[in-house]
Order: C-alpha cells, then structure tokens, then sequence
C-alpha cells in the first residue's frame, strides 16, 4: 500500500485533497521560535479550566450515569433550554419565540457547515460565497462537490449589487445556487462586518432568488467597538436563514461544541443528516455546555474576553502603523470585533513567497490570502491573528513581518510570476490548501 | 418554509432520507412504562462516572490550557501513545510494530465510517456487506450515494463462497467494488462470531479483488465465553484492512471518542477528508480518554462491564427457552460477547406488525431486522438488546414479546402481506429507516 496505490480507490471527494508536500514548512511553524499569527485561536488564559472542573466534576458526579449515554441527535433538552436562555439575554427579545425545535445542537461550527453542505448540495451544485470566505466553510461546500460562485467583497462584506449581477449572470447560464454563505460580523479572515442596510439588501436578494442563507457568526459576541447590527436571522420573515452559532471563539474550542438556529423543518432534515455522520454530539461536550451555560458566570466571562482581545486588537493595529512603510503602499482592516485582520498588499506582492521566507528567515507565521478565495485570486493578501499571540509577541510578530517584506522588496523578489510561488513551493495548489488549512486551524501552537 | 417547499433545496443525498411519519410509536417507546430492548446501549450503571470526574476535573485543572484547545485533526500525541499502548494489552504483540502515524483519532466509530464512506465511495460505487449488516454502516455508505452488494450470513458471518460469488457475478457486469464492511467480533445486529478460518479465508478475497476491508471492533472486548480470534488486522498483510475501535462500548458512549488502525497513507487521506467534516475531535473527549486510559483501571473495568453482561445474556437466553413456544419456529443466536441477540422469525411472521403491537398493547420494543438488510430483506426477523436492561426488565421484557407474538399467531396476524406492513405503518420505507435508526440508536431511554 503506497500512496499511488491507494489513489484507486479514491473518491471523487478525496481525490480533489492531495496531501500536502510542504510538511516541512508546517513543521518549522510549530518551532518555540516562530511567532504565529496564523492560527484561529482563541487565547488559552480566556478558558475557565477551574471553574469548568469544578462544575463538569460536580455534574459527572450527579448526573454522569445519563450524560455520558446516547442521546438524541438533535441534542439534549436541557442544553437546548440553556441555548434558548442565552439567546434571549445576548440577542434580545427577537429570539424569545424560538422553541427547542429551532435548534440542533452540533460538534461546533464546522460541523454545522458541512452538515449544511451535505443536506442542501448535490455534487455540481453552485453556492455563493464571498470573495474571500472561510476557509473551512469553502472546504465544507467542496468536500460536496459543489461549485462557488464567488461574490467581491467591500468593507462592509458581501456587494449586494454584484451579487445581484452575479445571481442573474448565473440564471442566464442556467444555474441557479441553492445557498448564500456570510459571515457577517467580524468576518473570518477580513475582521469586517455588514450594516444594517446590508444585510437588509443581501436577505431581499435571497429573497427574489429563493436562496437559503447561511450565517455563520462565530464572533458576534466579540464587539470591542461600534454598535451592534441586526442578525440576519432576526430580519429574517420566511425561515430562509440558517444561524451558526458556537462556543468555540467564546468560551473554549476543545468542548467542540455550537448550534444551529433554523425553521423546524431544516432543523429535522439535518437531523436526519447527522444520523449516519455522529449519531450525536457527545453528552460530555453538551454537559460542559451546559452546566457553564447554567452557572451564571459567561456574561462576565464574556466581558473579560473581550477586555483582553480589545487591547490586543490595539496592539496589533498600532504595530502595523509603526513597523510597516507606506511606501509598500500595503493596507488593512480596522476590525471593531472578531479575532482577525486582513492585510492586503500591492497586486504585484506575493504572500506564498513572502511566507516562506517569513517563516525560515524571519521566525513568524501567518496565512496567505489566496486559500479564502474561490477564484484563486488573492494571492497578495494575508490573515492575522490577534487573539493568540500575548501583546508582546503580537507586537514582535508585526516587526518581524514588516522585517520580511522589506526584505523581499529590496531584493524585488515580491514580483510574483502569474500561478506560481518560489521553486520550493512547486507544490500543487491542493498542496497549498492543504497546508493553510493547517496554519489556520490548529497546528501552529507557538 | 414547510416541508414541501424545503425539498426543493435538498441534496441527492438528504432527498434520499425522508423524514419520519410513525414519531408517535417513537414517543410511546419513550414512555416508562415500555421495556425497551431496542437501543443499543450500554448500562449506564457501567460508566465509572466518579472516578472520570476525579481524573478529568484534575486534568482540566493542570492542563485545561492546552487541552480545551484546537487540536490536530489526526488527534492528540500523547492520547496516542495510550491508545497503542492499550492495543498491545489487549491485543498482544502482533500490535507492537504500530506507530502513532497508523493512528487516527475520531468522534466514536460512526464518524470513522463516515469518513472512510466519503473517503473512498463516489455516488454509484459500490460497497460489500453483510445481510444483515449495521444499521449505521449501511447509513453512512448510502449517504455517500453508494450502492450495496448484500452477502448472505450464517452463523460466522458474511460467507465467504457467497462473496466470492457475488464478486464474480459484480465484476460480470463491471462493478468493482472498493470496500467490503464486516463486525467480525459479535456482529450488530446478529451477535455472531467469525472464526479464524473464515476471516482468512475473506482476506484472501479481498487481496483478490483488491478491496479495502472495514473491520469494525466495538465490541471485540466484550468477549463472555469461547476464545478469542485474530483480528483481520492482524492476519493483513499488505496494509489493506481499516479497524474501527471505540470507547463507547467498553467505556461509555457520551465520551464519544475512538480511533481507526490503518496504513499511514490511508490514515494521512483520512486526515484530509476530517478536516472540513470537523475540524478536530474535541480535546474535552481525548482528555477524558485518555486519563482513564492511563489510569490503569481499565481492565479491571472491562472484566466487571463483561460480568453483568454475561449475566445478562444468559438471563436474555434463559428467557427466551422459558417464554418462546417452539410451536412458532422461531430461532435465535446465543453470541459469546457484544449487546445484542437476534431472532428469526418463520419466513411468514412479519416483524412491523409485531413491533407495533408490541409497543401499544404489551409495552415491550425491540428493532425490527430489515433495516439491517441492504437488499430489504429481513422482514421477519428482529434485534434484542441485553446490555441495557437489568436482568428483571429484560425477563419481563422477553415474556412481553413472546405474549405479543402468541397474541398475533392467534390472530393470524403475522401472515404479511408482502411489502406493507398494517395499515398505520403505511408510512414509507425511509419512514421505516428513520423510526429503526432512533429505535436502534439513541432514543429509547426507559
């Protein structure tokens, strides 16, 4: 059994997803000495590892004999009324009507997605997606074989008027999406978030095209600025919009645990799609769930969560403004929320090549924009993360990268040639994918 | 939103699922007052809960940090090195020679199958199992839009004259199947055994034929009597044999954690194909794991779960000779370990027409054989549970069943008419699906 050996017996699926060939670089990440800003991570302090010991120790203790069993595969009725509960108090009275039925409890967002994926696209199926999306929500949809329609986005998200004009481009050519994705507040990776009228705009078009809307709003509760905007769950008047909702940025990723609000009759096809993919979320995850949600502390915890990101999201900014030279004529975002920023820099800068020699010379990490586009563009354009990284090393990080570019554009080196990166980076672009996946998700624990 | 306008935007996959017309025979299991004999569950008076709150409150405390975390999403080192050590406990040294890279960490073995499904099977391809097979096997491979090849069972399991057969007559028509699934160890739903001789025998032909082969083990330690046989995994010489493990049989279910043996190249696509399907398995679910695995109280833990359960069958068995008149002609296997037993009926007793009334008027619930049976055969036979009810209930429960079965003889009742059940069962078959897998799974809490 070699690796060209098993090729035959490949899906469809599996085989779009090569395994990636640039282990090494992905290793050196993982290196004491690399700051990196590339990683989706929460900041670990942020967990209540003592207050969660003690209240899932307590709750094993009494009631584990019946949590630790199967349960349902929508999730457990308590959890559900915990989730209603926080609903109300984070959202306001707009969610007060939804009923357990609204919700499917799930292992945290991902899941969420590709169970959305798997219940609404067939392979060849278009979906619409921003231009640039998340990453693990496009490999969700291409992990069902649909395709992307991509939608450019501004400083305010998905353009309404150019998904309009993509939406009737596509009916012309007799295609017609089934699902619009966003994440419209503190958008993974741009950090930018939608207003109101957005949203508004966005819904009616899902409206006139007859289109489910994912919204996918892992950050929302992470405001450290500005006011907050309608969901576009609660504009929302003919069940059209599926809200993803998770613990993972706000509480701790390891209980993998998020859910699902939806009209019950997309609430019950899921379902019947997480049969065959789980059975169910683990009783364990929901009573951590659970008894956190009960205990009355996560307002506060909140708070503090947000304290600690507030001033690293300062940190981060006024680093871009001290080490980077306007002269590289590069810009950024200016999140009032969320865990990201989204550098872009002049269309002839090549991040792929600025990565590598970050990482090997330079010691800091980050991710290459091109992975959250699916029309491949974006290939001068990068996330950074400014949950993770303690101030000072956030800081350094920023001073490292702004150390790398300057030196690739002594050498002029950032003059990227169309479709490929430096000579070690032949690797095919699965390969790419493969590692930004795991720059942006967990591996990169500096 | 209602169901009929939310069709239009499902998949090929969840229009194949509908969703199920009989949850009000579902809520009545629900009630205290039904044995239920159907589930697959463990007893929850098994689950070591004071002594998990001890290790994971404790653990959570020291390394919560690091532990509540994203993860890799082929799963925790060092949760890795206690699974290989407890494979060479249990299994021997034939398991010495692996490496954490033979290691893939999953959310319990219905998520493992999932992912081999998506990873190896496009819409059309074909898959070979058992008749009968698991419920959530057979879940899983038609949620990847595959196309099963049923292979008659005898009282080792899948025969391997009829697979060859069946190969042959496939390849006839140019089908070539890429996986073939078997529970060699106290199979769901049947509580057979394969023996040695049979399981070389399959390996040969599946060298032959060039298939993976899916070696499902949840209940291989929960041997009661007779002795033990190899693994296919351990007679495989050329890396093609996949082996599903999981705690949740042997530990509990709510921890949802388990891993799958394989090649390095097989497990790195595996890896590729999880990561849109969830990123990671929890760290909450692998910290579990893996103190109770270093604990060192596992086989003592496993020798008391095999006790009660031992008990247990010959309680199931016992009652079965008492209660059953032979005049029926019903038939039953006496397993030597796993959960379950199962009951043929005369080829003209139909097994939803007794479910039926067994539920409404005699309080008992079991799960009716079809819908392990990939070609819709099996109306006449029927699964029995006798890990979760205690010896009493499971006494009552079989004496429930066989007054329901005398109630229908005398009734004349059971002579099916081919291809429906009573009248309110006129529900579709996917109806059927959809009531077996929550009678089969998780629902039934009496």
């Amino acid at each position: 059994m070699d690796a060209r050996y098993l090729e035959r017996f490949l899906s469809d699926a599996a085989r779009g997803a090569t395994r990636s060939e640039i282990r090494e670089l992905l290793k050196l990440v993982a290196r004491p000495e690399i700051i990196s800003l590339a990683g989706g991570m929460p900041a670990p302090e942020t967990f209540p590892v003592d207050e969660l010991a003690d209240l899932l120790g307590r709750a094993l203790r009494e009631e584990g004999r019946s949590a630790l069993q199967y349960g349902t595969t929508e999730g457990d009725a308590e959890l559900k009324r915990e989730i209603l509960r926080f609903l109300v108090e984070t959202e306001g009275d707009s969610y007060a009507g939804l009923t357990p039925d609204h919700l499917l409890v799930t292992s945290a967002s991902q899941q969420s997605l590709d169970l959305c994926s798997r219940t609404f696209l067939s392979p060849y199926d278009a979906v619409v997606v921003g231009l640039p999306s998340y990453l693990g929500a496009l490999g969700a949809f291409r992990a069902a074989g649909a395709r992307p329609i991509g939608v450019p986005a501004d400083a305010e998200g998905l353009r309404s008027d150019l998904l309009e004009e993509r939406l009737v481009e596509a009916r012309g050519r007799g295609i017609h999406p089934k699902l619009l994705y966003l994440v419209p507040d503190f958008a993974n990776p741009t950090g930018e978030t939608m207003g109101r009228t957005r949203r508004a705009e966005i819904l009616a078009i899902a409206r006139d095209f007859d289109l489910l809307v994912i919204e996918d709003s892992p950050y929302r509760l992470l405001r450290y600025s500005g006011e907050t905007q309608p969901t576009l769950a609660s504009l929302d008047r003919d069940g059209r919009v599926l809200a993803l909702h998770s613990l993972s940025k706000i509480l701790a990723p390891g209980i993998r645990l998020g859910w699902l609000v939806a009209h019950p009759e997309i609430v019950a096809r899921l379902v019947v799609m997480k049969q065959p993919v789980d059975l169910c979320t683990g009783g364990l995850q929901q009573l951590a769930a659970r008894v956190y949600l009960r205990a009355g502390g996560f307002a506060g915890h909140l708070e503090r969560v947000r304290a600690l990101y507030a001033r690293q999201l300062d940190v981060l900014l006024a680093a871009l403004e001290r080490h980077f030279d306007p002269a590289w004529g590069a810009r950024w975002t200016r999140p009032a929320g969320g865990l990201f920023a989204w550098i872009v820099l002049p269309p002839w800068m090549d991040a792929r090549t600025l990565l590598e020699l970050a990482v090997r010379e330079y010691h800091v990490a980050f991710v290459v924009g091109d992975a959250f586009h699916a029309d491949g563009s974006g290939r001068n354009t990068l996330r950074l993360n400014f949950s993770y990284a303690a101030p000072a090393r956030l800081e350094e990080g920023v001073a490292r990268l702004a150390r790398a570019i300057a030196h690739l554009v002594r050498e002029g080196r950032l003059r990227a040639e169309p479709g490929r990166g430096s000579a070690s980076f032949v690797a095919s672009d699965d390969a790419w994918l493969q590692a930004t996946w795991r720059l942006a998700t967990a591996e990169t624990h500096d």
